[in-house]
């Protein structure tokens, strides 16, 4: 077997065997296989697609080409919550201290953000002290204490996708199905779940751009993970706009604090507690997706959410007096206002671009080593279908840099559509497969 | 522009404009787009293919990435010859000669063999002391001198060419007619002729497989020929077998020598004479093909032809006693026979097959910096459609390596396809386009 005779066959839209494909994951994983090599072979996948037996052989191999961890000894019923990501995108952070309060618990490996899309590692990291990189037996042992811990991968984690998605990102093959499903499966078996609920963002600002798209993607993770014995539940999640009202990293942690104090946004309100209704389900505590939802609130209302998140960060050698006082948060240094330029409503709020102009801030990284800056980014004070009046404050840039605020000040004046027709505000959950 | 949006362009099936192949052709030849992107934007290219327009302007790009030489101090008609590759093809070794002896100048640069195929270049440097790199200077004036001047391509003629290459033979992308096309058509204008002459190899030992590509590899070639004023002919030419009976550096110059004195095969004649004839009427000398067949023959005979062959050799610091007495040449250290196993007529030689076993052996590289060993190969003494019993030397495998040799006439023995049936030779030359 060699690499030339693999791409050859999916050159010609041939289907690859279990070997081959093992061959790949093992040898490109290893080095010995090079990227140009890998980049001809993905591109071929892309182009002449994958089939269900050679999407479920590649998440294999690629979970399997790590560390698979053992959760056994936190419970039976390990449930990972996961997102294909979005802009302004905070619901585990929000979510999962909800879920730990509830006496379920949560063990959840999370990813840094690339190209547009934000990263809970990244939001994580912007409150002072809290440790991501953690061994992972006080990982688990994390869990079995207080009930909750959230950090980042491990290096050993599936290794294959980590050279596959920087790879992919390069190359302009990110949104393939197959290689979607793959890179996100993997992950999940390798980092030992048993239960898993997937949102899948579907809009301008999630990688699915269509419902159609996000249905076939929700599908085949769902065959998998049956395949795999990890009961799958997929929620699609509307993101032509971003999530809640903050994009960027210190600014959706103060959102966040916010939300587990009740000061919660409709949008995010309606995703939290679907979603989290599924997880409670699939734990085991309760079958009445009703009834969860109502848990979820009671348990922000009561304060429980709040002091369990508190206990995560400060478990995680956090300090909790910024999240107790978020004031105490640096700020950025220009706090720029974008202001309407005319009476109407809002018809579009592109998160694609919000995402895009977020990075150009510094908020997000374009390539995998750059640096981020923690404070800055953007607060929405309008979404879609607000009625707003020209010379009304649609929103605030914060930057670092003078030149680059005024910039992304123009850019979000460009991307708030508004006219004068009055338009209903999508829905946001789009479905559950 | 960026080379993101290129891939994504021809990964969905999209046309690319003259500047965005302008943009990707320069920023890779200067390093700015990574190798790992050029080859996913090549299997793109392979898979969803390249029309007319594209792959006139990829070529006119690549022609253009380095220095493109002015051979006009030469002639007005300055005619180059080249071939698509093929196994044991020395047809420029012999016919240039005998084309400078007819008073037609002849400035040609060659390549190295990459893959199973060979290289003039590689066997002109296996004749002691022969200097395939000179200055561009010194080059035009050999031709000037003696008529005519073979060398191997300078460095800075179609880097791109030599970059996509490289990079294609690694990433199974060879066999595509646009990029095929690109390739050779690219060096040709950038190596300064205006009258082109193409030997287009068909069969098992060359990359197009059967007479259609070929076909329509040559229409394509001949249209960016006139489309860029140069006039070009094809000659589709059977590489099913390989061309004469010496596979091998040393082997093959000898093989060289024995035609130009008038030991010539019949496969060989007749491509010479074909391809010469072309060469001669659009050189602007005679229009008629067949005297033009006749000249060739009888400036072998007459001893022309080799005297044109010694005086290039010595112009290029070449030892002329090696082509005067071919036994001087340093021999392979093991010369092991292939001995026939049955009656019967020969129905198969696979050239490809004989190539990689040349490979093998030493005579050829399959990474661009391998060294080749130039003593060793094949000689065969019988091809296609000849009688053979039990016991004859089918043939010869020159070796270094003893193990190797072994391996080889093992090899040799089951590529070589004996059965009782009596078959009819195929043509040598399939067409003219």
């Amino acid at each position: 077997m060699n690499i030339q005779e693999i791409i050859g066959k999916k050159r010609d839209g041939k289907e690859l065997s279990k070997e081959e494909i093992s061959y790949f994951v093992s040898k490109y994983t290893d080095g010995t296989i090079t990227d140009y090599q890998a980049a001809a072979l993905i591109m071929a996948m892309y182009i002449n697609g994958m089939n269900e037996e050679e999407t479920t052989n590649l998440t294999l191999e690629m979970a399997s080409s790590g560390d698979i961890l053992d959760l056994s000894e936190i419970s039976n019923n390990v449930i990972d919550k996961h997102s294909t990501g979005g802009v302004g995108d905070k619901i585990t952070l929000i979510l999962l201290p909800i879920i730990a309060s509830l006496g379920i618990p949560v063990a959840k490996m999370s990813g840094r953000g690339l190209s547009y899309t934000g990263g809970t590692v990244d939001k994580l990291e912007s409150i002072p002290g809290y440790r991501t990189q953690i061994d992972i037996r006080d990982f688990i042992n994390n869990v079995k204490k207080i009930g909750i811990s959230l950090i980042g991968q491990t290096t050993n984690l599936d290794p294959a996708d980590k050279k596959m998605y920087a790879l992919r990102d390069t190359i302009n093959c990110v949104e393939s199905i197959p290689l979607i499903v793959s890179s996100i499966m993997s992950k999940k078996i390798a980092s030992g779940a048993n239960k898993i609920v997937l949102d899948v963002t579907v809009g301008s600002g999630a990688f699915m751009k269509n419902k159609e798209d996000a249905i076939k993607l929700s599908k085949m993770m769902k065959k998998i993970g049956e395949m795999t014995e990890r009961e799958t539940i997929c929620v699609l999640t509307n993101m032509d706009e971003p999530v809640g009202y903050a994009i960027g990293n210190t600014l959706e942690v103060i959102e966040v604090v916010e939300c587990l104090k009740g000061n919660i946004s409709e949008d995010i309100k309606e995703i939290i507690t679907t979603i989290g209704s599924y997880i409670i389900k699939l734990s085991g505590k309760n079958d009445d997706l009703e009834e969860n939802k109502k848990m979820i609130l009671e348990n922000i209302e009561n304060g429980k959410a709040y002091n369990k998140f508190l206990e995560l960060i400060e478990n995680q050698g956090g300090d909790i007096e910024y999240i107790k006082c978020p004031e105490k948060f640096e700020k950025a240094r220009y706090i720029l206002p974008v202001i309407a330029e005319e009476d109407g409503y809002i018809q579009e709020l592109n998160a694609e671009e919000i995402g895009r102009v977020s990075v150009m801030l510094g908020a997000g990284r374009m390539k995998e080593d750059d640096d981020i800056d923690k404070e800055v980014g953007i607060i929405l004070n309008n979404k879609i279908s607000d009625k707003v009046q020209k010379g009304d404050i649609l929103g605030y840039v914060h930057a670092n840099d003078e030149q680059k605020g005024i910039q992304a000040v123009e850019k979000m004046k460009n991307i708030y559509k508004i006219s004068e027709m009055k338009i209903e505000k999508e829905k946001i959950i789009l479905g559950i497969v």
